[in-house]
């Protein structure tokens, strides 16, 4: 590691900032603007103008290392020229269209997911972003296994909605009243067991048992779905133990419960993977889920979007049945012929590949080095470009650290030109899946750098 | 009326239209895209690849007459290229970013919006689509008033979202439990009244007599929102009575509940006004609701987004506490740069005047000069370019038309190149707000053609 690297470059001349229009985004953001998840008075946000790559900068000019993606979410990373271009010449085409209509670019776009997820796959329903792909998910189940109760973990995060369809006044409604019926347990997680557990094969045994022992309790022909990240991400980003998918598998075929595998967060070169739950330290077995949400990496979100992965079984349950469920921008032109781009670009150039070289070779030991030297760090997780700090007051007891730490931490990196993701007491180290080995160096020296200046601060 | 209009051209130039790729097109369709609303295997979806005004064309260069808007949608026509520009510029330079930080075009696009909306309102929260608007100002309403019903009524659609949020596993899940608690009333229709009215003042003061006595039936102190669509849209495009939005505005002062207008359908020109609830027909009185729902023509669909509008009042109450909400493409670049240029070239350009000159001078008219033609149109209801004919067997039972004759109908208008939206027993004819007078006069001609012929056949 140096600290002689570049850490911040002037913008690329097209284009053209002007300091002025980054007063008028703050201005007009502090006005207008409601924000997510905030209060909104405290706010004081980052205006960017632009992106390229791994980097984004604001109206001076000055670039920041984004080791976010953006919420987890700039896969491709900033810009990617031939995703701008599908979309420069989308937009001119057609932007839009119904969803009861066909086009070329939803059709090749469901072919690449659908051939990305596998055998066990025949069709994609879209939606809007990954919210919508859980709730279609959930729908799919219940009216296929004709059960209602969803089983999902605490420490999870699976979207935000839960109402408009409980307010429609027509019969779109009826199908579709369940919210209810939901419940949730603990989830295999090591370093933070609810299970008393001391290794991982511990932890796996009893996650499993917990799980199946829930089912039994509530009832087998109660449950429809069990939904699960196939890497918890915001929650900490914990891959499962070996065998607890398999396990899964076996629970889920044993009870006729429809596993969904949420890979929004880390699905799409995340994992090094295009399918979190298809890497073989994840998923040694090769199991295979019933249903796969995705959103985010499918296109970087260049343009929102999300959808539903569907196996043979369950598409062929809506031959003769209407699915009763459905959205203006299904299957979205513009959208549909970035998701297209996307997945040729990062085929061609080798993105995943990548994401997984790093992770192996730069990421994981640069980020152990660190926890080396930084007690703070109570346990380094991750692979991939999917990589959490779990910060400690004392590595015995495994405190997290208070929130001013993180406050301080976040600090110190955007004071070296780094953007960072916190959640909790932790740092994400999530940066696209283009991130060259240099950047990945440069992100660990201002790690290193801002750890140091707030231990001792 | 002629039918000497020309009906169909081929597409322009610029499309490279190959009519292989329409084979392929309805091909990949048919084996990877799961439909919206649909029984999948009885799809035949026509095959659109490219727009322009108010056509649409397939890979045969054949051009039809959107009526139908894309599912009331493009208000601005198919491939304005003001809005495909600001795409594809917005595309170069920033496609994306988290919704944490700030950009440019995101306060300039929530900017127009607040200014369209009024004095009564500040901030806009924007979302992927109507579904989570509704979502969205439901949640606000439900935290400022704090309690927890929401009433909407029959003959509405307000969404099809759910359960995610039930599903989820974090503290974000706990603030959001209130996928309960939803009842609906009727609303004013005369047509088909379910108050046994014989006038619109006598429905209107029934309605809200049905309305503030389910209210204090239900509780008061239990009902934290008003859920309306300020013309209700799917459901048979039927304005409220003069007097009952003023009404709504006096039972939920009374009683402390927020008013939340759906605008997702009725806004940004459909109606002939930039929101439905501003119309002197719709609204004599000028009261403002508390919260307003927006997507669709906001930019046209041009990018998938949604969004809620939002008093004074609300948007304060969320300044010190934190709004338990959120979304990845909450504010996408990509979304408001699309915004910006609609809502200024539909100013610019006097799009919104256009469509409410359409529907008094030109679409009004001829709607009902049909009528007057074929018995089969029982009603005929509508404003500005949002309009239903609602189809009987008899005039005086008012007894709805079979599916069958809607099925006839639809093959006879696309046989005459004009591409239909039709709901239950109706024909809404809902054409871009750029529609001209030719284009109208072409419509009514396929029409007037259509009954004809399902009525002789």
């Amino acid at each position: 590691m140096t600290d002689t690297m570049n850490r911040s470059t002037t913008a690329p001349a097209h284009s053209e900032l002007d300091p002025a229009d980054g007063a008028r985004a703050y201005e007009l953001d502090r006005q207008y603007v409601f924000h997510s998840w905030s209060a909104q008075a405290t706010l004081d946000p980052f205006v960017i103008a632009g992106g390229s790559g791994s980097e984004v900068w604001g109206y001076d000019g000055v670039r920041y290392l984004d080791i976010s993606s953006q919420l987890v979410n700039t896969n491709i990373g900033h810009s990617h020229p031939k995703v701008v271009a599908a979309i420069q010449k989308q937009a001119a085409e057609l932007a839009t269209v119904a969803p009861a209509h066909a086009n070329l670019a939803r059709g090749e776009a469901a072919k690449r997911i659908v051939e990305k997820a596998g055998p066990g796959f025949a069709k994609v329903f879209f939606t809007n972003g990954g919210a919508d792909a859980i709730e279609n998910a959930i729908r799919m189940a219940r009216l296929t296994t004709r059960k209602h109760k969803v089983i999902s973990t605490f420490r999870s995060y699976h979207g935000n909605t839960g109402a408009s369809i409980a307010a429609t006044g027509d019969w779109r409604r009826m199908p579709n009243e369940y919210a209810w019926g939901h419940l949730r347990v603990f989830g295999p997680f090591l370093y933070r067991s609810e299970f008393h557990s001391t290794t991982e094969a511990e932890e796996c045994e009893r996650a499993l048992q917990h799980l199946e022992r829930t089912i039994q309790a509530e009832g087998p022909d109660t449950i429809a779905a069990l939904v699960l990240e196939s890497v918890p991400g915001t929650a900490g980003i914990f891959a499962p133990p070996a065998g607890y998918l398999a396990g899964v598998r076996a629970i889920a075929d044993k009870y006729n419960i429809v596993w969904i595998a949420d890979e929004v967060m880390a699905g799409f070169g995340r994992t090094g993977e295009w399918f979190a739950w298809q890497g073989q330290g994840v998923n040694p077995e090769g199991v295979v889920p019933d249903l796969i949400a995705f959103a985010k990496g499918v296109n970087s979100g260049y343009v929102p979007v999300g959808g539903v992965v569907i196996s043979p079984k369950i598409a062929a349950a809506f031959d003769e049945r209407v699915f009763p469920g459905g959205l203006t921008y299904s299957g979205h032109p513009l959208a549909m012929a970035s998701i297209v781009a996307s997945i040729d670009a990062m085929e061609d150039e080798g993105i995943v590949a990548n994401a997984k070289m790093i992770g192996e070779q730069h990421l994981g030991p640069g980020l152990r080095a660190l926890a080396e030297k930084h007690a703070m760090i109570g346990d380094v997780r991750g692979l991939g470009v999917f990589w959490a700090l779990d910060l400690v007051t004392d590595r015995a007891t495994r405190e997290p650290v208070a929130a001013s730490v993180i406050g301080a931490l976040k600090k110190e990196l955007m004071a070296r030109h780094v953007l960072p993701f916190a959640a909790e007491n932790r740092i994400h180290v999530v940066p696209p899946c283009v991130v060259t080995p240099a950047e990945v160096e440069r992100a660990l020296v201002a790690l290193d750098e801002a750890f140091t200046a707030v231990t001792q601060g």
